[in-house]
């Protein structure tokens, strides 16, 4: 037994005291206490406001045990600071009221200034880095990035076709390229100041990455990302990237400089491994089967564990975020089975 | 040069006198004699007037010179048409009115007659194979294939996590079982019956297969899949199986008894022949790709001939269907050039 965070341990690829787990998403609608904390008012009021920010990014530490915390926050938190006219409307996701559609809007995103723009966020991190523990639960902040923030940009809101961004990347790559290379900065400065107020790991959200094909991947999504992990190099904290139906993309995302790639249910984690190559993975239970019951998700969460022993590392998680009707008994069920068993599971699975 | 249908005899793996191309949704919304023809019904009214539903199928077969023609139908036209109460919401899709939950919902599923329940339908098919070519355009027939019109079904309309139906397929795989068994039936019904009025192809969309794990396809879809394609084997026309996001899911879907694979546009056509094996393959250019205009997408088009050369039989078309905003002289420009171009860049492709 070490005195190290497992969740850490993992994201280098080093032996954990445990197998770790935390649920993206695991701080919001599925809790009781999270919609008693909230209130009524617009996710990004709530952000603005540290102790309630604080609040809830501990709910799901208290309720399920998991091995990080993630910072209560949202992608489109950098844009909404430096006033690009954007808003989360419950139960559609980000609007922004004039969508981006030509060189003229790259004034609308002028550089974030933390202390300034966003010193709620700075707080919340710093009422978090007092209360948690920094070996059992270390706080991971995050940003997205520029291809999915340029999403609801360039759509104005979210997209099934992501058409009018295509268009875009593809007419105008020049612009493009410069809107990116903004939305990089913004990462870059959004995480930046969250792992100074004392974030222990950053997690890059490429979420709708896999709607494009490999070669848009490579040429319109990759080159920003591979800056915003490049600069964060420096930070020295894990960095993990993640995004949903990234199968194609998989083998690209790990050139990133990502040190561990997130993978959504699609792909079972034995064969990511196979075209990730050396890094430790995190992931992938569907969040859908946590509707099915405790003893169903429980078995395909072996099942996960099992593939993902074949990993140089494996965080467990869900595929994707947790749904808003998940019961919470059936996440904390999975926390303890991942606990209990993931490291036998792991060494049965290699010595077979 | 042969009197042979260019799509037909892609479809059977010969050699066809020029690379064949159709869109699905080919007929729609993108053009502005299918608005004017349709008229503000819904658009189950518009596929039950036989002269309407012939019209916009034969419009996009003018217009583009498209080498097969799709009826104008919707998946859900037989749970309809036999009463289960469901419509297609213009910019929602369809909607049930009542979902499925349990197995006294499977009484509201009786079989399919075809000349007492969609006798518009054969109607129509009657009309079109007076009206077309047999080998410059023959007509698709299609239907739905069970998971997908069970998401319908039991979501009560489109889905983003598909999580009541993933749960009831895991909580419930009898009743699971005996859905797809019933909707099977129902698809078989409604291909032979169009097949029997002188369709010359089967499409069977299985859209949002791709939502399931690879595991989860294996056990809950690819059997009724099966079912349907091996009973259809009899009508002795080409079957094809279509799916989006089916990287993972490829080399299941061509084990089930499907002649051609359709595929969507994140799996470069040379990458799914290495996961389908020997089958002709159909797709699969971006349909956003469409709105970046006719060069882009030209060159974009090119690359889909150059990988699809490796298939052993190619039928180009989108990865996914016509969104309603494409400009029609897009698609044509896309006709003209797979018709002038297709079999150079294959030839070249294939001896380079």
């Amino acid at each position: 037994m070490t005195n190290q965070s497992p969740f850490l341990a993992a994201c280098r690829g080093e032996e954990p005291a445990h197998t770790p787990v935390w649920f993206m998403r695991q701080a919001g609608r599925s809790l009781p206490e999270y919609r008693a904390a909230r209130g009524t008012g617009s996710i990004l009021e709530a952000i603005g406001q540290p102790e309630i920010a604080a609040e809830v990014t501990l709910q799901p530490v208290r309720r399920y045990g998991v091995d990080a915390a993630i910072l209560f926050s949202d992608i489109v938190v950098p844009v909404a600071a430096i006033g690009f006219g954007i808003d989360v409307v419950p139960g559609r996701g980000p609007v922004a009221e004039q969508p981006f559609t030509s060189r003229a809007d790259l004034e609308r995103l002028r550089p974030l200034e933390p202390e300034v723009d966003i010193p709620h966020v700075i707080e919340t991190v710093k009422i978090l880095v007092n209360e948690l523990d920094p070996v059992s639960t270390p706080l991971i902040g995050f940003a997205g990035a520029p291809f999915t923030v340029a999403s609801y940009l360039v759509e104005g809101g979210p997209s099934r076709t992501f058409s009018k961004v295509k268009a875009l990347m593809h007419r105008d790559p020049e612009l493009w390229a410069d809107l990116c290379d903004v939305l990089a900065d913004l990462a870059i400065s959004f995480i930046t100041a969250q792992v100074e107020a004392g974030a222990q790991a950053l997690q890059l959200f490429d979420s709708w990455a896999g709607a494009l094909s490999p070669h848009e991947y490579e040429r319109f999504a990759l080159p920003s990302t591979k800056k915003v992990m490049s600069t964060l190099e420096g930070l020295r904290v894990p960095r993990i990237l993640f995004g949903v139906g990234t199968g194609e993309i998989l083998s690209s995302m790990a050139t990133s400089g990502a040190d561990v790639v997130g993978v959504d249910w699609r792909v079972p984690l034995d064969v990511a491994t196979k075209r990730i190559g050396d890094h430790p993975l995190q992931g992938n239970l569907d969040p859908a089967i946590c509707l099915a019951g405790a003893e169903i998700a429980g078995n395909e969460a072996r099942d996960v564990l099992r593939r993902g022993a074949h990993a140089p590392g494996h965080i467990f998680n869900l595929g994707h975020g947790v749904l808003p009707e998940t019961d919470p008994d059936v996440l904390k069920a999975i926390v303890d089975l991942v606990h209990a068993e993931g490291r036998d599971i792991a060494t049965r699975e290699l010595s077979a």
